[in-house]
């Protein structure tokens, strides 16, 4: 029996609002041993006041020792083991750019490449050529055609971009054309298993024609495939929670991960303020919020600590709005630590604070590493973060008589 | 390997003692935020000497954010990951009211209700008529005969009562005939797999018995049937543990649940002395002896804090007699929380406290829900504290070389 077992047969409606509020990367180190994390160091009124009234942990985003990346860290903190659903890197890669994966899509991670007189690769990367340049590259490759399959090619960055194939029994199983080394020619697309047979045979078309189309190119030449995959069919939250739930994130990324799992997302927030002003106007239509906080990554994989600090200070002043709100859940965590220190998503345990009227709280007074390792949720997998929530707001019957 | 295969192999004979003290519905919490849970409101002498010569902990009783059952949570405590094995409605409500059910036995919970003249359902719990009129029917439904099967009839209160059916190849997988909507016919019986085509077709026959019998009721002119149910196999205490358990409760239900896992249960205490004297008549008897003391529960769900709290007391007063005895290894916990603030079982871990000469103390000076917090046993999912019990006991071998 897997969790979505236990809540699909034990969720229940009532009028209660939750509202999960990730800063990514939240958790942090000292810079040098006994010192302060970022969290610590950041003056947080408002996390703190919340802290008194709630109870703390610290959440292992997948199992202890293992740094996520966003897609399994957000799977998690949405209760989707992310052990056992796992997203494609291709699928990863556009729904990253924004791109809206349907049923029957199969997403490829793509390199352009240069070949040498021989056709042998000369640079796996095409001499990180610009995103400029390579958008244009993208816009000739969108020429290409192919019988009953509905291609894309959208640009990502220097010399990575995506193709999307669209059509009927396009399994997502196929080996990477790029063989890893330089000297030697790309490989041919060879699928995995029966059913991917013909997006190999749509993926060697794919790449005649774009040898063509590229032949004249100084050094992008041609380009390899790699992390073929479908669209992970992961449960909604309306069906696994009886949640009509939005997200509110500024990033494609967390917007594509937040739709994976079936919640709406609304808005073009790009600041902060702007999400809560759509927290606010969409109140009433939802019962669950996602709502989205990159800063707290970003500068950590930065490695500016200070910078980290004051990010975490700006998220923690918009807090005052979430709670005018009076929700009847509120949660504060993060996808995964990421450390200044280590300018890297890491695996260290992250803060998770979760507030409500029957929360038991832990007396703790302050939000932070080491306020959470004493809390009163105690150390749990990621996974496990959204029962707790429904929990909280009534939302789960008893499980046996 | 799951932890009985584990048990089963490691497990090893010593004359050392176990008592699991169990107050049903433990864990609290406070009436308002800040305050005191009903366990830390009560005065225990006792259980804050136990604390300073234990360690404690808190026990999740199946899954963070998952309130159990007394069934799930009493097998967690056993040692048997309720996720595994669960016991179906119609076997727990026969357990429920001290039937002791065995091996080829399907129990059924039955609902008198009232039929229209067109023979569509006009109440599902005819009127919900008192139990002293009920059980005059159950009475009369004792005369059905089914050839080759063995057929109980008993009273559970007011509409409710129980089918037994035993015979050879009675499978437990017959869907509900309550369709759960008032005018429409209830439904028949319809086996959902191959081995319950023979209970459901003895069910019908049953059905077609009670149908002549009360025809001429004014209110309960028939009944539905739900929770078709098997026994469930559990492996026994002396078989996973190789423990001579017994069961000292008062109330049917946890007798019943202490029968599942093999357990003797003995006496017919009334009282928590009576339970005591129990425990001091056959302490020569068993390793294992397993009590239960109801009202920690049956006053949370009253919503009584103050009765909860004089209830605890009570428990506490019982423990010198226990500790006189100076088991191996005494262990105090709850199946689940059940604070008055929610009037009902909640997932909040479980205060659990574990006294062993080799326990190492953890310097706590009191047990509660906030001293267990900081306990050494951490959090820890209640099917665990079996191993730690016997490992206590030094009844555990080394696991590998």
């Amino acid at each position: 029996m897997d969790l979505h077992d236990l809540t699909r047969s034990l969720h229940q409606q009532n009028d209660s609002k939750i509202v999960m509020m990730v800063a990514d990367g939240l958790g942090g180190l000292p810079l040098a041993a006994g010192g302060k994390t970022e969290l610590e160091t950041a003056n947080t009124p408002h996390l703190d006041a919340l802290a008194r009234r709630g109870v703390q942990g610290m959440s292992i985003p997948v199992l202890p020792g293992i740094s996520p990346g966003s897609g399994p860290g957000h799977l998690g903190l949405f209760g989707y083991d992310p052990l056992q659903y796992t997203i494609g890197r291709g699928a990863l890669e556009a729904t990253g750019i924004g791109f809206e994966l349907q049923a029957h899509d199969v997403a490829i991670r793509c390199n352009f490449c240069t070949l040498d007189g021989d056709g042998n690769i000369a640079d796996r990367r095409a001499g990180r050529i610009p995103t400029e340049q390579s958008s244009l590259l993208v816009e000739r490759l969108r020429e290409i055609r192919i019988p009953n399959v509905e291609v894309f090619v959208e640009p990502v960055k220097e010399h990575r971009f995506v193709v999307v194939l669209r059509g009927e029994g396009l399994g997502g199983n196929v080996h990477d054309t790029d063989p890893q080394a330089t000297g030697v020619p790309p490989l041919n697309p060879v699928a995995a298993d029966e059913s991917s047979g013909r997006t190999a045979h749509v993926a060697t078309e794919f790449l005649a024609q774009a040898r063509k189309i590229l032949a004249d190119e100084p050094q992008a030449n041609f380009h390899t495939m790699r992390g073929f995959a479908a669209r992970p069919h992961l449960p909604t939250y309306e069906e696994v929670y009886g949640l009509r739930a939005a997200a509110i994130a500024v990033y494609p990324m967390y917007k594509g991960l937040a739709r994976l799992v079936g919640m709406d997302v609304i808005g073009q927030a790009q600041t902060l303020a702007e999400q809560m002003d759509l927290l606010e106007q969409h109140w009433a239509e939802y019962d669950f919020f996602f709502l989205h906080y990159k800063y707290t990554d970003s500068t950590g994989e930065d490695g500016d600590f200070d910078a980290k600090v004051a990010r975490t200070e700006d998220f923690d002043a918009a807090l005052p709005r979430v709670a005018a709100l009076e929700p009847s859940v509120l949660i504060v965590t993060g996808d995964h630590s990421t450390p200044a220190f280590l300018r890297n998503h890491s695996w260290h345990a992250v803060p998770t604070l979760l507030v409500s009227d029957c929360c038991r709280t832990d007396g703790r007074t302050a939000f932070s590493e080491s306020e959470s390792r004493q809390g009163g949720l105690g150390q749990f997998e990621a996974k496990h973060l959204m029962t707790l929530a429904l929990a909280n707001a009534g939302r789960l019957g008893k499980f046996g008589a």
